[in-house]
């Protein structure tokens, strides 16, 4: 087996680079990952609903990381119009994302019925614009609707949103299931779905005990976390890596009580970017998959999404001489982030 | 509605008192929370897996707060002999508990195959010593095992055991599922089944984001939740309450990284002993159910491990004049753990 791969110019297309010092943190890490093109998430505080608001966020992306080809996303809301993604469509903007109401980080502004962006899914259908779905549907008791059960239960909207707009580009973000995968294989050629790095090696016996590997979708049974390496090693251009690195202070991690005595929840999110492609490359050789890295990490996505990748751009990947660990934890602007697969060892490392 | 409600020597069969300063601070909350009978775990290290040890144990908890009946029990081991099961029993010792291996704190000393302990099941029949089994099988990638289905999975066990042992009694330890309650409801009148009181409200989306709601067994989905108040509601006296309360040190409940930068899990436990009759009584009303707390947390545990009330013991319980909330923690002998439900509304108390 070779020692070195080199690959046309990896993109993320899912990643959270988040707003003020955590932003100064974790742009630059995108980079240091590997990733030329990353697909930014919209989901700040307000979420970015109005074009200017993504350009001003597009402009702080690039003052802090120019190395980057920052693709932009609206977050789907009332205020997104027809006359919005018009608009947005000519400024550059390559997306938009829909939160279910509740189900994430900063989703509290997300949609609860689909029917009333129909005229706003045609726009973006003419426009060229992508839409991106969170798949879940919120919890309920009565319908026995859990974090177990919600992408399951949301596969039904994914189904009928491709038959009613079949030249609208849709993708299944971070697909945690089974079931998930063979929906999204069955549906046309508009239809895509990214898969995370973090999913790929998580199953729900290693998220409960750990708030570090707490993010929604939940990842679940291993014969969910299997469908999503058989998807990988497959080939299948409808599958690619969007990672959700998703950074949280490690505060915000740890079970808190407040000075009411009131206990708080842990936050969702799987931190992944510094390290993404080096990361992606051992957990796909630790199942087989190495021969599919390229198409995971550059090829599928750019094809999909029609962005190719640049001359000059090239990533290549070696071997470690000497054992390289992530670390514990990322520090900087006031903030502490502890990543995904702390203290274990990755089995390739970018050349310098 | 009443304000006040009497119960019979209310007894809790499933409690973890611990070992050391945590025994010294945590014992006492036993009789706080409205126990006058407990059943104790011999999970300490190393195990309890003989009767001078046991009888060493029940010593130090008669020491520490002699105005509980503390009933003990063996852990299942190969150190368990018949002879031994004859000697314990002769000694006063109700029962055995059976860990499979590495399912829970304390378990790696669990038993792998039931099949090599059926000459201790039968010397036990004899005696008529109980059998509480946590009904887990370890988790199994390759055969899709995890902790959502590990307790469905144990159910072949329970049934296998209680066709094969019809006069020894087995409970299966706290039940998490639908299915669980249905195969015990099912069986003969030798198996019974005990239910915390966080199985009754928590369910796996509270779970996830918070440590202090990680338990073993998980709890699941909103289903199984509904499956357990049912069986409460049933007023079936297979039923009846074993909190399997289980402090930790709230530092064990927060996400560590070592020296070395490795990640370690958070500790599996609920701890409900210092309130835990009027939690019941809040949780059973909150549902319908409170003309069942009588049964479920007095006559059913009772007439099951023949363990009758004694006069005197009457506990009664009345609503609170002002708002009692569960305290942020509770301290003690360098000790501090958090309670379960802590900053929440009690919606009884103990008259004192």
């Amino acid at each position: 087996m070779s020692d070195t791969i080199t690959l046309p110019a990896p993109a993320d297309f899912h990643v959270h680079v988040r707003q003020g010092a955590m932003c100064e943190l974790v742009t630059p890490h995108v980079a240091a990952g590997g990733i030329r093109t990353a697909y930014v998430m919209p989901n700040l505080v307000p979420p970015l609903t109005k074009t200017e608001a993504v350009l001003a966020y597009k402009n702080e992306l690039e003052r802090i990381a120019p190395g980057v080809e920052w693709l932009m996303t609206l977050y789907l809301h009332p205020e997104v119009t027809p006359e919005e993604i018009r608009k947005a469509s000519k400024a550059g903007v390559s997306g938009v994302k829909s939160y279910p109401r509740g189900v994430t980080t900063n989703s509290s502004s997300g949609i609860e019925d689909y029917g009333v962006y129909y005229p706003v899914f045609k726009a973006m259908e003419e426009e060229g614009m992508v839409l991106n779905l969170h798949g879940e549907v919120p919890s309920d008791d009565e319908k026995n609707i859990s974090v177990l059960n919600a992408e399951k239960h949301f596969l039904e909207h994914l189904r009928k949103l491709a038959a009613d707009f079949p030249n609208l580009r849709i993708v299944l973000e971070h697909a945690t299931t089974a079931e998930a995968v063979e929906c999204v294989a069955s549906l046309g050629p508009n239809v895509a779905c990214s898969i995370t790095a973090h999913h790929l090696w998580l199953t729900i016996d290693t998220v409960a005990p750990q708030p570090h590997h707490f993010c929604k979708p939940l990842a679940k049974e291993p014969r969910d976390r299997r469908a999503l390496q058989d998807a990988v090693k497959s080939g299948n251009p409808k599958f690619f890596l969007g990672s959700d690195s998703a950074p949280h202070p490690s505060a915000a991690k740890a079970p808190k009580i407040s000075e009411e005595g009131e206990l708080h929840s842990c936050a969702a999110g799987c931190y992944t970017s510094p390290y993404l492609i080096p990361l992606v490359a051992t957990l796909l050789e630790s199942f087989g998959a190495l021969d599919k890295l390229q198409g995971f990490v550059s090829d599928h996505g750019r094809s999909f999404y029609k962005v190719p990748a640049k001359k000059g751009q090239e990533l290549i990947l070696r071997r470690p001489a000497t054992a390289i660990k992530v670390p514990a934890k990322l520090e900087g602007h006031g903030n502490e982030v502890v990543p995904f697969w702390a203290g274990r060892e990755l089995g390739w490392e970018i050349a310098q």
